[in-house]
């Protein structure tokens, strides 16, 4: 089993749900992204725009310093970029493996029941999401025994 | 009801959860944002650094234009960060209320069964998450009543 699968297998528990909410943030992100490149674009209108205002011929010098920070600052943007989905992506997956693990273990549990007709509380560590879910679950469950 | 109150009504319908996601996602804007930030800032000591290595005097316009633009473009940002924030909070609760429709609904239906020991079966939309869940649910709760 390679490094990568090792790494899907143990943060990956629930793929339909963690892969939505990667799929949601990376939509958030896209968006952001397109918000700074909008704002960016604006910035740099403005500044081309002092020079238009200014009568500077099309092929001055001011132009051309514009330009290559333009060419700069997009290099640098497009890093930012990558680097943000990275994280985005990694940060999504590490933390909506924490929040669907107690619905993971209540799948198991009724599994369990189905199964092998045992019949035991569900126990949510104190750290865990979804606590009060389990009490009410545990509390139908020590109903329907009697 | 203010309107405010009306639509915290509607779309915060389990507040741990839906918080604890906006959060997570405030969080990864914050380290988004903070990415950009470093960039745009590398890419204008870049800039900064051309003026210095020409040798050009600190008062030099070429140091005041690029004043004007720094102060510009992070008037833009400022406004990006703030447009970038509402949209991830707005979209973030509004997407969750969604997520958590189904385990909102599990919860009812324990709380029924265990107030009024009736037991039927769980009805998921088609278009919900945690349908395998309600699926294995049902087929225990099934099985527990024989």
């Amino acid at each position: 089993m390679s490094g990568e699968s090792k790494w899907r297998f143990k943060y990956i528990i629930y793929p339909q749900f963690q892969y939505t909410l990667v799929a949601i943030n990376s939509f958030i992100l896209f968006v952001v992204i397109t918000v700074f490149g909008v704002q960016i674009y604006r910035s740099f209108a403005y500044i081309n725009g002092l020079g238009v205002r200014a009568n500077l011929p099309p092929d001055h010098n001011y132009f051309k310093f514009i330009n290559i920070q333009t060419h700069n600052l997009m290099v640098n943007m497009t890093i930012a970029s990558f680097i943000s989905l990275v994280f985005s992506v990694l940060f999504t997956i590490y933390f909506s493996h924490r929040l669907v693990g107690p619905i993971v273990r209540l799948k198991a549990h009724f599994l369990e029941i189905f199964n092998n007709g045992i019949i035991r509380p569900i126990n949510f560590r104190k750290t865990d999401y979804f606590t009060d879910l389990a009490e009410v679950v545990n509390n139908a469950l020590e109903k329907m025994k009697k």
